[in-house]
This record gives C-alpha cells, structure tokens and sequence, in this order.
C-alpha cells in the first residue's frame, strides 16, 4: 500500500512532475466492490488535496487486474463471466477517478490475460472477450468525456505463461482484427521489450513507425535473467536510443517516462529510494543530452539518407510512387547487373553513440 | 544444389506424396537472371517430366531471396532499389514456374528482411516497400491465374538480427496496416516459433483463431540452443499437439507437412536420410493417433466446454452477444461475491496427453 | 507451513515411501533462534510421533536460509558475519532434527550464496566463507555422528542474480578447490538444471561419469520461461532419459526422488494435489519402465559399444593405456588416412526413445 | 586464408602490438598431415621474415581442431582413435611453430569437444581422453621447452550442442579432477561467458579469484541473440567492467586483448576492417580510462571496504582465523538480534560506473 502523503513528498522533493498508480496501490479491498470503492474513494480526497497544491499531476492511472486470486485465470479473459463483470466495473471505477484527477492517460496492463496452458484455454472466445472489453471501455470514456489517451502495455509473460500483449506487433495484430486501432496507443516498458526478445529501442521504433508510441515504463531488465526485474535504469545507451526515438517521434505527450521500478531487495536503505530514482532521471537525462547531440550533429541522419537515396529517384521512386510491377521490374534487371550497395557500418554508427554519451559531460 | 532425380526417388521410396523447393535448389545462378531463368528452365523440365509419371506433388515453391551477396541487406527491403527489383523479377519467376509445376501454394520466408542495427535502418521506408512486395506479388498471382495459396514464414530473426515476419502475429499486424491479409495465410515452422519464444503449439493456435493456418514447417529446434536447428521432428508430445491444432483446424489442405528438417553433421551416412525422414514421419503419424484419440474420446473438449459453460446463459450470454456494458455489469457485481472458479487442472489434462502417446501403441 | 498431519496424510495415501523439509516449513520463528528451535522442537515430536506408525521415512532435511530479510545478501556468504553465525547455527539444529528423524541425507541449497551485482561482491571472501560454512558442517557432521549424505543442490540463479552453485560443474570446481569434494555429492533438480543452460540429463550425467549423484527434485520447467516454474513432470521423455541415468548409475540409493513441485496456482482444488503427485509419480514410472526396456534391448548399450570399439584395440588401446605421446601419435597419423568415422545416428536414437515410451502401456 | 602481409599491414597501420592465429588460417591442407605441415612450414617462414622488422609480436598460436569434416565428432573426444592421433599431431606441431614465433602463449579451444547428443556419448571415457590430450599437450610443451602460458577458452556451445569447456568453472573442474590445473588458465572470450549464462565480468572475476586469468579475447555478442556473433566490442560499460578486473588482477601479461571479432557481413567495405578494430580499441582504452579513474577515485574500494569489515574483528574474524565451529558460532547467537545490515547500494554503484565512462572524454 502506497502512502498518498509519502508518494507527494517524494515527487516533490524530487523535482518529479507526474505520478502514476494502480487502484489497489492506495486503498485497500473492502468485503464487496462497493466497499473497496468507498475506500478508494476516500484515498482519492487525499490525493486531490495535494493536487491543489502541488505541481505533480497525474500521468496515468490504471486498475490492479492480477494479484488477487480472483483473477488467477484471468480478468477480461477469465472463463468465469463473473470475473469479466468484476474487472469491468473496476475499470470503470478508476477510470472515472483518472478522469477527477485529471489523468493524461489510462493504462491497461493484462497481466493475467493469456493462458498458462493451451490444453484449458479457448483462446478465440477469450481474446473474442478482451476485444469486447475494449469496446466497452471505449464507449465508456467516450460516455464520460475522458479524453486521456487509451494505453495498453504490452508483456511476453510473467505472471501468466504467455500474455495476448505479447508485444506491440502482437497487441496491434489484436487492436486491428477488433476494429480498436484507433483508440489505443501502447505504453512500452524497456524490460517488457527484452522479455519479449525484442531490444527496448525496437518497440519504441515499433511504435513510432506504426503511430503508437505512447508512453514509456523506463525501466531495464537484465539480460541475463528470464523475468521482469524492473531495475531503475542506469544504462547510459538504453537511454540514449529510447530518447532517439522520442525525439525522432515528435516528443511523447500526453504521455511521459515512468520508472516501473523498484530498488534492488538488497538496496534497503530509506536514501536508496531516493538515488535509485536520481540514477533514473540522471540516466534518461544523460541519455536525451546524447540523443540530442546526435540528432543536432546530423550524421546518423545524413547516413541514413545516403543509404536510402535511392528511393528518391530512378526506379526506387517509380517503386515508391507505384508506378512500378512484377514485369516492369523484371524487364529492368534481367540484364542489368545491380548497382553496388554502401556499407552498413555498424561498427562505425556504434561508436557515435559511445562518443556521444562520453562526450555529454564534457 | 538437389538433384532432381535424387529428390524423386526418396520421395517415391519413402511414400512422401509432395515436395517443396527453392529456385536456387535446383539449378545454379548465371552472369545475368536471364541467365540464371533460363538453367531453372532446364531443370524444371526434369521436374515435369517426374510429374508425368510419379505420384509425387509439388507442396510449394519459393525463391531463395536470402544467401547470395546481394541480399546482405534484405531484398524487398533492401535500402538497393535494383535489389527490389531483382528479387521482384525472381519471385516472378518462381511463381510461374510453380503455376507450372502445379504446386498448391507459394512460400515467402524474409530471412533478410529486417535489420542488423536499427541504426542504419529506415524500418518505416523498409516496411512499406514490403508491403508493396506483396501487393505486386497478390497482383501479379492474379494476372497469370496462379489460384495456390500464397503464404508468409515467420521467423524471429536468424540469419537476420530481427526479422519484421518475426512470428505470426507480427506478420498479421503487418498484413493488416497494409490490407493485405486477405491474400495471404501462414506457414508455421516449429523451430521458428520457439525462437520467437513461442511453443510450436502456440502459433498453430494462433494462426487456426485467426483464419490464417495455412500449412506446416514440421521439424523441431533444441530448446537449450539459440538458432534454427532444423532437426527431425522425434518429439511426440510436440506432434500431438500439433496435429491437435490440425484437426482443431479441419484438416490443413491445401497445405501440407514439410520437413524443413536435415540430419545432423554427424548422421552422415546415406541411409540416415531414410532414417530420419521415416523418425519425422513415424513421429507425426504417432502425433496424429494420438490427436486422433483425443478427440474421439472427448475429454479435453468436454473439460473445456465445462469450463466456459458460463459464457452460453446469464451474464455470460449478455457479454458474448453485446448486451451489456460498464454500467451494467457495475450493477450486476458491486454487491455480488463472484461465483467460484472452476480448476484449471493443468496436470490432469497434461497426463491425458502423455496416456494418448503411450497407449497409442498398444 | 505444512501441517505434520497433513503431510503424512497425503504420502500414505498415495503410497509415497519418503518426504523432505525445510526447517521453517513446518514451524514458526520466534523472537530469537532459541526460541525458534523450541518451535521445531514441538513439530518434530509430531513427526517422530507419525514414524512409529507410519511406513514413510525421511528422504532429506534441509534449513531454509534464503526468504528470511536477514539473509537478503546471503546465508554463509552474507557480508555479515553474524548471518553466518546465525546460518551456521541454523543448519547444526537442522542436522541434529534430521539425524534424530532417521534422515538418509541432508541437502544444501544456497538460494542467496551468490551476487546481485560484482560492483558491491567481494566473490572471493565469499567463497572463502562459503568453503568454511562446509567445512564446519562437515566437521559436525562427524562430531554428532550423522551418517546421512551431506548433498549440494546447484542452481544457477533466482532469487540471487547469480549463484554459486551454478551447476554441478561449477559445484564440483568450488568442492575441488577447498577440498570438500570427498564429503559431498549432488540433489539434481531438473528445473535448476534447464536454467543453467543444461538438459536435466546433462547434470545428472555429468554427476554419474564424476561419481557424484546423490539425489534427485525430479520436476519441470517451462523451457520458454526463464524461472524456476517447479512443475510436476509429465514429460515422459525427461522421465525416461534421468531414469536412463539412473539406472547406469546402479540405482540413487541412500538418496531418491523428490518432488520439487507444486501445482500451477490455478490448480486450486484438493484433489489437484492428488493429480500432480500421481502425475509426477506416473511419468518417472513410465520413464522407468521405458528405461529399463532401453537397458534390457541392449539397442543403445550396443550402439556405443561399437562407436568406441576403436578405444579397445591399436592406437586407441595405447592412447588409453598410457602409452603414447605427441610424437609416437604424430608418427602414427603423418602420412596415414584416418579410419573412417562411423554415423551418430541421432535420428535413430532419438526413435528409439519414443519407442520405448509408446511401446510400455501395450 | 589470411595473407601474413596483410595481416602485418593491418596491424602496422592501426598500432596493433600483437597478433594472435589459427594454423589453418594462414596456410592450406595437403592431402595428408605431413604435406599440410610443409604448406604451413613455408607460411610460417613469411611470418618469420616479418617478425624481423616488424614491432608486432605472436600473443598465442592455437591448432584448428574444428571445421574440418574429419572433427565432426570432436577432436580429443572423437570415438576415432585415428582423430584423437591427428589432432595431437597438430597440436604438436602448432605448438612448434608458436614456440619457433616467439608466441607468449598457447590456446586450446574444444569446439568439437562435446556432444550432439548424450544418446550416442561416452561421456566418461570422452573426458578421460580429453585429459590424456592435455597431458601429452603439457609433456611436450616441457619437452621442447616451450614457456609460453597454456590457455583454455571456454564455450558453452556451438558448434556442438554441448561443449565439454562450458565456462571458466566447468574448466577448472574438469582440470582439478585430472590434475592438470596448474598447467593451465583461461583465455575469457566476452561473446562465450554470455552464452553461458554468465556476464563478461563474471568469467573475468571467476578467473583473477581462481588465480586464472589468462588472456582475453575482447569481443561482444548481441544479448538478444543465441549465438556467438563475434562482434567487435563497442560497449563501453562492458569494457570498463573488463578492465576493472583486469586492473584489480594486477595487469594480464604474458596474456593480452586479442579481438576475437569480424565486422558485420553488411559492413563490406575496406576501410569496415579498420573501422571496426579502431572501434574496438577506443572501446577498451575508453574502458581502460574509466576503470582507473573507478581505482583512482576509491569509491568502489571504499564501499566493500565497509561492507566487509565485519570479517576483520569480533565473530568475523574469529570464522576467518579457523577458530569457529557450528557450536560456537551457536553460542554466539541463540540468543542475539544479528547486526543491522548494510544496504547493498547497486543503484548508486551503478551510477558511479556510469559517471566515469561520461566523465572520461571531458
């Protein structure tokens, strides 16, 4: 359980301007939904108090579909109707208080949707339900005027065996079949991004590529390990790519950087609350200095449009214009010998990114 | 490269009814691809004339887009405009000589289209030359009547860094931004699945859900090993479940299974190919009685209709046929205890799989 | 906590010969240790209690020194002396309780002897303490006249980030190097085994050849997952292949099989603990039985004898024997065509294993 | 093949001191050993010419023992006596060779010393002939008196399933078990501790605690990705970590840096070659630069200082000095609240590492 008074003082002593947090963080179940709602509620006054305050805002909010047992087998995708109807008027609930606190977002993380086996799952009548949980959603938001942008956080698995967010491609695959694509966006979290064997900065690209990119849980993995260990980031290059695609995307708003993270076990100490979180924001801080000086410096972009320059003119523009099929193109290579293609040159594009973060303290 | 005649001649010994190839498998390259068409010329002629007289059918053909130089980095996503070209021209090529040959499908694995660094990669230029690939390819099947299905390999990555096919739903996503998945089904490798960091089982599902299981890559990786071994599929656990998945379906036609599948460097003797042909096949066989069995005696589909009972009456129905919404379902639960959960009994259905294989000899 | 009763409730009725526990599995801590013990004191009358009447025996005892916080930066490798202290005190009680319960073994598992990160490890003092924890426990052993065998079980990381004992390997090289290896040998888990990056008969394997295999936690793991799942086996071909190595071994006796094992969390229902015991205990029946038709054929013990023939007679027989070196070999080979090499058949191996398994229940 | 005058240029031209080769690598095999040893003989005396005005020096020789088809059941594994014979005949050769070069060390790496699978292994008796190879190996070596350091590199697999050199500990065991541990230390590539499960930093640490650190082969892998790549090393924090436990070894001699590297198969261009060694160089003296301003600062040192002194007074010490057993240390704290911990600080230990890579270039 969350403090609302500790989680304020924090932020604020931090300098951190946005909070987020799951229902259930602040407010404790009571015996029915209505009276776990009574307590929210009451929480809820605490946090609007401060607001009036304080310069922290809501980020996003987000409902707690997975610790209790009644979702071992899922919350939109449990077999158990009940289940489905439990988690919808929970989703309702902490979406109308995102919306009294101003929330930029809301964030659906499906922690328990997905099967543990194939064997006890009908997976088409589950994601055929979690579509239709969306949809309400949807219509929700709309019938209450929160405009906050829809998020959904994609993870491979952990807790369940496997999740149907098992990525960005995954989840938008999903969006897409059920005609919600267009009111959702993903919120990417860099150890979700591993889990799923895919780098931090392909999900960004991923997102951004496709218009999806969202907001960010800036957290890292260890790439050693199989599961979610949610470490502050502290890895000057995983931050120096995200913020990349950051600046490559335009900025982030309305969504933001959130740590999902938690100090070591081990890091026990009060103090370590708080430099975990300044070896966060010196990170990604450190990271958008170097992105910035690589995209102000303009060489990974020049070598970008050198590579691609093809494209511009010749037959790569009557390609990319579509003036161009199966029998023009075989008509002009069938004797032709190809023109020559420029090195890749990963090595050399590496080392711009260690002289740029090196550089950044100069 | 495969002899014709030798290709022929295992198939008919060993009773396999089809057989799939790449273009550059059985003839070698020229100075030019007119050169290089007219030696895949000479050698179809041999296939045709086994086709007069052989039972033997041609599965699929696809073009080797991947180990020549000149797709180091990709082919329709090649930054090289004439190596979109070229590789256009050949699966020109490939699609009429698998017209020809009768074949029942066409396969395209993107074993070089995705990337080595992100950094030297415009992934949003690379995708939709992709997608304008496949639009050249839907119409130029069209255009000479070529009526076999047309079909995407997934893989996650290998020899490629990341792959943009990297499993099925990232292909569906991809086919569904550019309208393209009408057109196209998928063939599901094993070994590319669990790189993907999906069992086997898993993408078969999800390519039957969507409508998209197309046909069978049947061989089996090393679970404790990072590439595509390409192994005989000896696991009968694996193969039940997939011809679980093939029945589930309703049968595969006009797909089929293929070994992608090469014996060990060190089974190098001759007759370890029959050898390992008759282990995929016997495996398999075994899978399919096995299947076969759990079907006929019902225990998983009844488990699972018990399971999800509760989505054909009450609450249940509503949800399934758009009857409620937030505010209804609030009202149904907020002073409701949801009713109990029903096991999962993963254990259970487990050893009903293994009692299936073992008793399937008997 | 497990109830005493219980306990034995559930092993008499499924005819389960043997049973392990932690220390703190069956009663609470105090306020200090003796008090503690004072509580362990009372729940194992009740045990002792049960043993006059009941034919189940202890397999193994062991103290838990790892969910504790005090033991948050390790047991005997804790930077605080004290820890060690209070571990040491903790596994002389647990040594004596399992003495005094007629235990035939007494395992070590060093959940928190390892690193979360080198930065704050000084791996080499920790070793050193590791060592000397040993060997006092050796040294006590003697002093209270336990006679049970002292086992190390590996595991190669969760919840430390990285363990000590990362394998049997990585054991046997701690063991050798303080030499302790003489008053050890290993418990083998097949999950701990995966999350090393080997198969579970690669470690009991590599114990049999070096004279170490001890135990076994005969459970699973999800080879897409990468934690310890603590699955009950189903698999019959892990079953069979660890069975396989035990029977080479010439039996595992004064250790056994233990089930490592707890039913999936949505297996919540009574008799689901019933079903995973007799699903674990049929499947190793099964591999034993599949093993033993392997032994009996003789298919795999002739295979080999004939793929090392060459070890019995000529250069082999000399090599073995001692009686070459450098220059008698290069002498042997410098002009000479090597014998040729025979297939290793994996394919056909691999199918006699599945036949083994379906053959067993005709 | 390499040219030995290009080799020699390359290393001239980028300041390269030393050079490191396979003996297959510079000169081509006869149709028997002796011819192959003629054709090597004469490229060898092209080096030796070169070593004459060059500054650049041998660092270690090593015997190809792995793409030939002669070694694809192993090598000193192989089930052919014939192979084991050839293979110590190269060796010896190589050893020669090294010798007559001036080489200041000699490397083993087993590549095909392991299984494709148990079903077909002897692993007792392959491991046994392993150890008799090395004791020809160290035999010889003393009878020519070659003084340069013999070095093992560990892999955990690929090209075989299973290699019997894991990592650093399965090595060191290996060696202990047959005596050969004081002839030997290792030679730690950074892409084979990862396959292993373990990070670059932990094969080094292992290494200098087990007084075995030998030499380095500087290279990096793709954490995504489950094979060795062999990437030159462009991660900063990699080579700082490295150079940290190099510097806290006391140096390498007579080992060094050898990039064990290629550039990536798009990087094609000449001046790739030379990019990618200076890439690799700068990384490491990045490295170099950061982890002495760690040593010179003393934080690091600082930190374990006080999180270990515990083991320099009181009970600490008392378990240090020997003069502790299960029954004092009992005494000590039956009764006794255990010492307060320290925290574990990684966030802020990660951070200084971070600060002084960022801070190296300013």
């Amino acid at each position: 359980m969350i403090r609302v008074d500790a989680l304020f003082e924090l932020c604020e002593k931090l300098g951190i301007g946005f909070f987020c947090f799951h229902d259930r963080d602040i407010a404790p179940e009571g015996a029915t939904l209505r009276e776990t709602n009574v307590n929210l509620d009451r929480a809820v006054v605490h946090i609007q108090d401060h607001l009036k305050t304080s310069p922290v805002r809501l980020l996003w909010g987000t409902a707690a579909l997975f610790s209790h047992p009644r979702f071992l087998h899922g919350a939109a995708t449990s077999p158990n109707p009940d289940i489905f109807a439990y988690a919808a008027a929970q989703v309702k609930k902490q979406m109308e208080v995102t919306k009294e606190l101003g929330g930029s977002n809301y964030v659906f993380w499906g922690g328990r949707e997905g099967y543990e086996t194939l064997l006890n799952t009908d997976s088409g009548l589950e994601q055929d339900n979690l579509a239709r949980f969306f949809q309400m959603a949807v219509a929700y938001a709309k019938e209450i005027g929160f405009v906050g942008q829809l998020l959904i956080e994609p993870k491979a698995f952990e807790p369940t065996k496997h999740q149907y967010d098992f990525d960005a491609a995954n989840s938008l695959a999903f969006l897409k079949s059920y005609g919600l694509d267009p009111y959702f966006k993903f919120n990417i979290e860099a150890n979700h991004a591993t889990l799923a064997g895919h780098t931090f900065q392909h999900e960004l690209r991923y997102c951004r590529i496709n218009g999806k990119l969202g907001s960010i849980d800036a957290n890292q993995g260890d790439p050693m390990l199989g599961w979610d260990t949610d470490q502050f980031p502290t890895d000057a290059y995983q931050a120096t790519l995200a913020m990349w695609e950051v600046i490559q995307n335009g900025g982030l708003a309305p969504g933001g950087l959130n740590f999902d993270a938690k100090v070591r076990r081990g890091s026990f100490a009060v103090d370590d609350l708080f430099i975990g979180h300044i070896a966060g924001m010196d990170s990604f801080a450190l990271g958008l200095l170097a992105a910035a000086k690589l995209h102000t410096d303009g060489l990974l972009a020049d070598f970008l449009a050198r590579r691609y320059a093809g494209w511009r003119e010749g037959i790569g523009r009557e390609i990319v214009e579509g003036r161009a099929d199966f029998c023009t193109l075989e008509s002009y290579i069938l004797d032709r010998e190809p023109a020559p293609h420029i090195s890749g040159r990963q090595e050399y594009l590496e080392m711009l990114i260690t002289q740029a973060i090196a550089g950044c303290l100069a």
